[in-house]
């Protein structure tokens, strides 16, 4: 049974030492269905760059990406999320990881770099969503028009829509939980820092997991239609919980549908806002939560009664948001579906 | 000698009903020797919108403002404020303050309207500000794109650059700060809701008058350089104390001079920050201060020591902020500017 | 039928001239079965300071209300609004208002005042929530530890809880909310701000008026449950969004139920947080909203389908938000609620 | 000379694998000639927790850190800081510093734990600032009045005064700065993140360093007075720029000086604020800056035009800011102080 105090089973063996080779998510494919909605959705109204071009392709950043760019949108029959890529902390480092990545039976072999991103190891975690790890970039030198009054600012903020500072982290279903959360844990030194766990603990229904003293930079939450390789969502990064409020009335105004928010999660503390973008994804707007500092930090684990609604303010998160990720799939029909994430009272 | 504590002389009569007859600032005309770049400034940068072009002259508005225009920009080879336009409470109103203006010998007479703004009787301050009253208004609907998706906004937030919500307030330098504000008391009924005095309250060096609730819609300070007719700066309004550190940001990365702020006024409790635009004229971005309530309100008065700064955190506001005014005119000759404002330290 | 467009009927004759003769909403009190916790939670955590405290009553302030008090608590067997007190603008305002309500037939007599404010006409309107008039009011002076560093400021802001700065409307339930809207326009003076009208502008759902350029100070919405004299929210000012946030914070870590917000509500523009004070009324923390500046401000009408939810950015209302209001009184029999004021979706 | 691309010597060997053996900055012990009126700032107005008392010191918490205490106030004759105390990754991690600081000779060796810290091990930096590096730590656990209602929280966010959330860094003055740079690069495995240096790169104004991806937890800076072991100022963090400005208010509330801000800085883009506490030493309130996600971030440099008055939108910190820290000494007397940190125009 699991141990629902420090979140973890009793069986696993996680290694004494710190595995500290992931340094940050360094860059988010998105498949969209409609390229040039999607592409006035990030540009227009939530204010990131296009930095490049290419057949198919538009690569964006946000102003504070010190990478060239952080997301990258492909024309795709269907929405979601295509390659994840971890940017590792150093070349020894990148050599380790691929190391464990081969030695655990889910690697896919390099490919290419491409937009000021190095060669880069590509692997699938177990429900199959496509990962990479890679070293080499190219710092963003941002042209005369865009070159910000602070040096230590990669671009301009231009004050355009929404104004995204940079990628935060992602959000994505699987089949199961644990297998997930285990795998970024043991191949890639992830820390858990928070779960939710019902059924006294042992139906783990999401992790929140970091390479760092972010408080996470990808969730796994468990599919409750059985999908996979979906997607949630990607949150993207503002500086205030001000900016997320500004957020809302800006997306208003373009009567572009907000989902849930802005409010306050209680587990992360994330201040957040949840939109879909034209091509279908999930988009959170997101701002807020607490960097964890402690090196051997005791998972939260949040029961089925402190989960609540997941909203620490009150209210609720609406059904679609337990329902709806990208590639959109029919609800299981044997039966509701049987794993509710959250009470949307 | 001056009641201290009431900030009025005891030898001045008003009425004892309150005159209600000014109902807001509705309009100012800001002239400018670089009309092209000074456009830019109120479009691109503090994101307000243009309403009409004519010959020489370019009629903006905030997203908040109801009517069709609050700000005129006008060619002219020296900057400085042009009109200055209230909007009284009702046609009879008007009549009566027409009245009264001809009575104090004023008068310059009516002029035809421009833009949504019906006729408008002309007149002078005791300084020579233009000042202009009127009533009739068309009010602003906005076409297609820009209209709002809140019905009770006049037009949409676009999100563009700094978002300034509507006209507030202008400060004016004068030669006699009593006699300027006893004009406003008692031809126009404004209330003086505070008041700056030295030397035992016996020199005024400025008052700050509303036609309603709102703190101050115009302010008379002393001129240290004895010109005539000159503007210390025209405010415009945004929502939050956030806002007004955004503007900064985003002034910033124009490399446009930010002269002070963002700080808050102790007099007021204003949120501000100093700037000037293209063309010479100092504008505001303001937020947060307090409505007045009390239709009995005593003006607080601020002597020497009370005084301080003027800014409520420390610090001070710089020696360009005493002296600096458009039109701009050199220091006099014979001393040191002889009435410091406030002390630049 | 109803004219639309300026939500008010044709055969409705409002003096061309408008009455000026209030000037804002001075004082409420609030009736409690829980005496000593509401204290608590208007004191610690709303942050309000106590100036008085007689037989089963206490008189609260906010930092910023320049009158003594503002909110009184007074122990009743239920909970529910007490008096309503308006502050005219000048004796011979007060003089015409009680010759208005004495026609009017609506009238309770003159009472003496308490705790700073002067003797006080009482009358009802039509729905008989008490109401009363006065003028006189001695400004509150701070004693010497509550006393604040800005002088323009009644009392220091102490940075205790949420820190409401001062009172700032309420909602009204009432059976017929035609009736009660016009004696406040015809009676007092108010100037309607914003209207709800369902069924193609017939069913006059709710109207927003105030005696100022405030957006309102008090509504009228219709009793889905045809009570008497019910309040549905009294709202207390903070000067910022982030303070809203801040407030549910505070509230959420004192366990005290939210029962809708933060948000922003279509309209009013207002941005909300709805809680219940241990005796049972309701309370919003409020900020936002614009100021009202038009005098000739045509009332914005908002018929169901541009009413939706009442929430701006997405989300609904609670079912408890039509149905709850004190005192509390049980549901219709005879059919379910029939005037649904929004679609708690 | 120094590259002043890179900010570092090329003849400085860095180990080509990052050490990331120092999680973050655990604890600072201030020192102060009033404990009880320092006590009283940092609980009544910056709203810490008291956690223990002992003879001599009081140990304080904000409402964030993880560990029992992070602040210690040690009664001493002058200001100034004790211990820096800086936590270790893991034990493996702390022994490998261990024996590098015992390698460099600038050991002091072990030292008993205390207030949940387990045993440290003491040493200086070049400069003589008292340091301790441990791994033991008994996470807090909120007595029931101090439990939180977000499970992820470690105490309950009690709304009093500013409401520190956490420890965040810490500024130190030097007689030289890249000895002191380098010692926390090579024996403690900091990231060099930003620099002043003038003279063409030749003279190392002020370094900003951290062990994780936040900007900053340790800054050094040339000591103008050629003092020894001296500290500028500690710094403790706010979730939001409008937390800073209202502290601001309740700062200037309580008329406790603040020497600069709210304002941002160029480098670390910072949102400050410095006051003093009654001992005498300087207290950054702060929030914003950036996280360097970057795993091969090269140091920014800013050069004497670049650094300016090193504030962000205009206008200068004051001279004090220059030349006060704790303990204060006089200033030198041959000379004017050399090393004019900033432009304190």
């Amino acid at each position: 049974m699991a141990d629902e105090r420090h979140g973890t089973d009793p069986d696993e063996t996680l290694p004494s030492e710190p595995i500290l080779d992931v340094a940050h998510l360094g860059h988010v494919e998105l498949l969209t269905p409609r390229l040039e909605q999607s592409t006035w959705y990030f540009r227009d109204v939530l204010g990131m760059e296009i930095v490049a071009e290419t057949a198919g392709a538009v690569h964006l950043r946000g102003y504070g990406d010190y990478a060239m760019s952080s997301l990258k949108l492909t024309a795709a029959p269907k929405p979601g999320v295509g390659c994840i890529a971890w940017r590792a902390a150093s070349p020894a480092a990148l050599a380790r990881r691929v190391a464990a990545l081969e030695r655990a039976g889910c690697a896919e072999g390099w490919i290419a770099g491409e937009v000021g991103r190095g060669d880069g190891f590509r692997f699938r975690d177990p429900d199959g969503h496509r990962m990479e790890i890679y070293y080499d970039e190219t710092p963003y030198r941002a042209p005369e028009p865009l070159r910000s009054a602070l040096k230590n600012q990669p671009m301009r903020y231009t004050g355009r829509g929404v104004g995204v500072r940079r990628l935060d982290h992602l959000a994505l279903l699987c089949r199961d939980v644990a297998a997930n959360r285990r795998f970024m844990q043991q191949e890639l030194g992830f820390r858990l820092h928070e779960q939710v766990r019902f059924q006294r603990g042992t139906v783990e229904i999401g992790s929140w997991l970091s390479p760092s003293i972010l408080h996470h930079q990808v969730a796994y939450v468990v599919d409750a239609r059985r999908g996979a390789g979906r997607l949630h969502h990607v949150a993207l990064w503002v500086d205030n919980r001000e900016d997320v409020l500004r957020a809302a009335d800006i997306l208003s105004e373009h009567e572009i549908f907000i989902e849930a928010g802005p409010a306050k999660h209680n587990n992360s503390q994330g201040f957040y806002l949840y939109t879909y973008e034209p091509g279908g994804n999930r988009v959170e707007i997101y701002s807020g939560s607490f960097l964890v500092l402690a090196p051997d930090w005791q998972p939260v684990v949040w029961n089925e009664v402190e989960r609540g609604t997941g909203v620490y303010w009150g209210g609720a998160l609406p059904e679609s948001f337990m329902t709806y990720a990208t590639p959109d799939i029919p609800a299981l029909r044997a039966a509701p579906d049987p794993v509710p994430l959250f009470d949307p009272r």
